[in-house]
Order: structure tokens, then C-alpha cells, then sequence
């Protein structure tokens, strides 16, 4: 079994290849748990080979003559996980609808090619959502971004359950919480401060806040988050029917709940320093804290138990590095 | 004021042209009305000229140096009606993406570039809905589209909301109905029939209908849809808000209601052949045929008195060719 994870040199996506790594294992297109035969990491960077060998490709999604190489031998899996972030996409539209679209589809056009459709796990965003909204979002609230991010990846959406009913591949679209804590540094998400407020007190070092303390997030740990990838993989696609977008299961916490358990972990609160981004603010309050994720719930997918176990789990995880 | 009108060879582009020539005027970016100083038509295939002489223009609406053509200068409106219809794009995803979606985009991206960003009314359609469908579809009902047509649309509709979110443009985008009845030849749009099955016994001939009698359609008038296109371009978008798609009134109608119907305006029933087509039939019975469009009435939209005006409004329309 031949497996593709783009964006493999982000901190999810070597998550992720340790975890298939460990496995050695993984049910795909064939319904059968198999053995993972290779693992491809693919980023616009190369990244540093992990100790199980996976093989590293490097170079711009956007390039079909990038993917042509990537694509020499054909897939049964694609976890799609590269992205311009948030901001990162608000901030340059060109570069943002090109990676997240264009790559997208760009690889949707390569595996149209193969021999046989791979299952695909393409990792979306509640950025999908945004303006006014219900108190809670449910399965049938439908995606109004108000952000660019958000509008690239529901337009991905469409694009790859509509592959899916062609039969050109197999998809699984999470639409993920934020992920708290990511560990490393901060990086252009608009949400990338829900980890450093967390992160880096913990380091002893400062960290700046900059939306208000009463929003609310729908956040997820990364522990979650792969998991929810692995089993995505694993679903039959007939449970999943025509529309495989699902909202993941996560937890309601505001920020300042955050920092209240940032406390209750040993780190040091007064190192967050409230400093109002009023763009990032903007951001972040248009999309949702509350989900009612029935569908997800329905297909085995689940949340984490609390904040407090979310932090414990990125101390454990991260150790030293983390400052625990 | 200049505008454009994609799709000005079909028949709802020429319908619109006619009209917004005998008006002579209409509200634009300033927000006041204007006199239309030029009026241009483009499409894939010339057309001949109306008698008031608009600016006809031919080329692939995909080729980059058709629309640095036809944008030598700035527009203050577009309307964007080309499209490959429902089966056509079904039959050959290539063919719809690239045309439906990658032609939207290629507009958007050359009106990015105007000094002013112009007004656009963009047609999408009840094929964006499909599968696990409510009884009736409100404002807030998701697009889960069952085809290429409706997934191409659907991503045209988020494009656009980001791009006037943006400040590009200033996007209004009308979810039509089906529209009956089209005068002229069948097309390969899944829903063609809906108008044969009228249009070809009013004039003697026989109509196939592929599709079972019990099918209910949303359906507007071609008067009602063109007089939805001025309205759309007049409304001031504030009134709009950040979702910038809306459902427009129609009416329910099932084929069978539409026959009678015919039967009534003096035409001959029994030159409708029952026909099932397996393709279409999917297709059709996928649309939904009940809508509650409130945001679009309480905007001004309005949908048509019933099936028998519309067959009226037809034959005063179209005259002898009707058969009337």
C-alpha cells in the first residue's frame, strides 16, 4: 500500500507519518487492513527524513511537472493536508487561491489518472464558515466564509465530492477545529495564537493574545486531529454517502478558559499579554464555537475530554521542549 | 455606462439585451441611473446584431487574450450568463469545469484589474441543491449539488461572494429556476424538455418527455428571469450583505400540470411522447421543486402568476414561430 501525505513536513502531517509508521498497517480502497508498503511526504520544502525512512518529495503543488514526478507510481491513499493558512491567504489572494485550490485540483487531475481511485482525506477548515450564524452550527448549516481561506476550501469541497461521485477518487473532507496545541513556533493561522498563548507560557517565555478573552473557539488536540485522519481513511465510503463533508467533533472553550487552564498546568498567565489584533480579531469571532457534529458522532469520529487533557497531552507529547 | 452581457448569443442574453436597450438607462456602481453608452455581447459563436446595434464579440471565454480583447476598456456591469448547461457539463467534466468555472474566474480575474470594480449579476442555479433534500428549500439550505453543472456553479458562487467581499467586484448571483418556456431548439440542458414538451405541440410537432409525469419543477418565466437580471443589477448591495446568493421566487409545477397546461393554450397533448431517459430523470428528480425564497422576496424578487401566463406570455412573445 503506497501512501501520500501532502503537506508532510507540517507538524500534523509528521503526526501523521509517525502514526502510519507505528501502525504498519492501514484499510484502504480495498476494504482490507493492508500493509503500508511506502509512505510519500510531499512539501514545498524538504524536510528532514523520519527514523522509519518515509520518502521525502519536495517541491510546488501548483506545478504539474511536480506532481507528474510525484505521481511516477500511482497512490492508494492521499492525505491532502497542504495549505496557504488563514491569514496567510487573506493576507495574498493569488498565492492563497492557487495552493489551496489549484493544488487541490491539480492533484485531483493527477489521481484521475490512476489506474484506481485512492482514498483521499483532505483536511478542511470551520473557516468555511462565517457571517451571521446560528448559536450552533449543525451538519445542514451551510458554508458562508467570510474569509478567503474558508472560501478556497469550500470551494475544494465541491470540487472533490463532486471527483467522488465521478469516480475519479474517494474523498473524506474534515472540516478541523482549531488544533491547540500545535507545538514549534507561531505560524500565519489567524488561530495561531490559541496555541502560543498555551505554548510558550509554558516555555517561560511571553506570548501575545490578540482577539478578546470572551470569544469562544472549536478547538481539537492534534492527538484528535490524527486520529480523526486515520479513521476518516478507514470509514466506508457507503456509510459516508454523497456528501463527505463532515464537522468534526471538537470542544467548546473560550480564551480566556484557555489561559485559566494554562494556569492550572503550571504555566505562568501573566506571561499572556492582551494586545487586540483588530484583523485577526475580525477573523477569528466569524467563525463558530459551536458545533453539533451528529454526522461525525454517528461515524465513530470523536472529541477530546477537555482543555486541561488537551494541555496534558502536549506536555507528554512534547516534554521537554514544551517546558514541562 | 458599458456593459457586458456573456452568453449574449444565447436567449436569455439576447432577451436581456433587447430589454436593457429599450430602457436606455439603468443604476450601476454610481448608484444612479445612467444612460447605457455601449452594450456588448459576447459569446463562444457571433450573433448577429439587435437592430440597436450592440458590440458583438466572439471567442473561448477560457482564453486569456479573448478577455484582454473584450476588456480594452472597463465595464461598469456584467452580466455573466455563458455557461455549458447541465448534461452538457455532466457528459464532459473538462468541458464544465473549465468553462463554468475557470471562464468565471478568468472574468473575475480580468475585472480585478479595472479601475472600478462594476457591477456583476451571475446566474446559478437550483442544481447547486441536490441528494437528502428538505420538502421545501429555504435561504439557509446548504448547496449539496448532485452534478458537475450544480458543483461548478456552487464554487463560481463562493468565488464571487469572496471576490466583492475582496472589493474586485460587487456580485449579485440569481439561483434560477428552470426556465420555460425557451423558445428556439432543445439544449442540451438536462432540463430542456420542460420547455419542448410546451414549446413543440403549440407549433404541431411532437416533444419526448424523458422524465416521469410526478416530477415536480421550480420554474420561471424568461420575462420574470430578465426582469430578476435588472433587478439584481439595481439593487444597492448593502441591501445584499455578505451573501451575496439568493434564491429567486418561482413556481411548482409538476410535468404533468405542465402538459395540461398546454392542453389548455389549444395545444395538442398527445404529441408529447412519455419517454423516460434514465439519465436525466436522475438528474431532474435531483433539483428540488419547492423553495421558500424570503430573503429574495422581502428584496424585491418576484415569480410568476402561474403556468398558464407563462404559456400566454409565450405565445405573445414568440408569435407564429409559437404556432400560436
Amino acid at each position: 500500500m503506497r501512501i501520500l501525505i501532502t503537506g508532510g513536513a507540517g507538524f500534523l502531517g509528521g503526526s501523521l507519518a509517525r502514526t502510519l509508521a507505528d501502525r504498519g498497517r492501514l484499510t484502504g480502497p480495498s476494504g482490507r487492513e493492508e500493509a503500508i508498503d511506502e509512505l510519500v511526504l510531499f512539501d514545498q520544502t524538504a524536510t528532514a527524513s523520519a527514523p522509519e525512512g518515509p520518502r521525502v518529495v519536495s517541491g510546488d503543488i501548483r506545478d504539474p511537472d511536480v506532481l507528474a514526478r510525484l505521481f511516477e507510481r500511482d497512490f492508494d491513499s492521499v492525505f491532502h493536508l497542504a495549505a496557504v493558512v488563514s491569514a496567510g491567504a487573506e493576507a495574498d489572494f493569488d498565492l492563497g487561491l492557487t495552493v489551496n485550490f489549484d493544488g487541490t485540483r491539480g492533484l485531483m487531475e493527477r489521481i484521475r489518472r490512476q489506474q484506481r481511485p485512492p482514498r483521499m482525506v483532505f483536511t478542511s477548515s470551520i473557516a468555511v464558515f462565517g457571517g451571521d450564524l446560528p448559536a450552533v452550527i449543525r451538519d445542514d448549516t451551510p458554508a458562508t466564509p467570510q474569509g478567503s481561506y474558508g472560501a478556497q476550501k469550500a470551494m475544494c469541497e465541491l470540487l472533490l465530492n463532486d471527483a467522488t461521485r465521478k469516480g475519479f477518487l474517494d474523498v473524506r473532507t474534515l472540516r478541523l477545529p482549531t488544533i491547540v496545541v500545535r507545538p514549534g513556533r507561531p505560524n500565519k493561522a489567524a488561530s495561531s495564537f490559541a496555541s502560543s498563548i498555551i505554548r510558550e507560557p509554558l516555555a517561560g517565555e511571553p506570548a501575545v493574545c490578540p482577539v478578546d478573552p470572551g470569544i469562544e473557539m472549536w478547538i481539537q488536540s492534534p492527538r484528535q486531529a490524527v486520529r480523526s485522519f486515520v479513521h476518516a481513511h478507514e470509514l466506508d465510503g457507503a456509510a459516508l454517502g454523497a456528501n463527505r463533508v463532515l464537522n468534526l467533533p471538537g470542544l467548546t472553550v473560550s480564551v480566556e478558559e484557555m489561559v485559566a487552564a494554562l494556569g492550572r498546568a503550571g504555566g505562568d498567565t501573566g506571561l499572556v499579554r492582551w494586545e487586540r489584533d483588530e484583523s485577526i480579531n475580525r477573523l477569528v469571532t466569524t467563525w463558530p464555537g459551536r458545533f453539533d457534529p451528529q454526522r461525525a458522532l454517528a461515524l465513530g469520529f470523536e472529541g477530546d475530554a477537555g482543555i486541561d487533557d488537551i494541555i496534558r497531552a502536549y506536555q507528554q507529547d512534547w516534554g521537554a521542549g514544551a517546558g514541562a
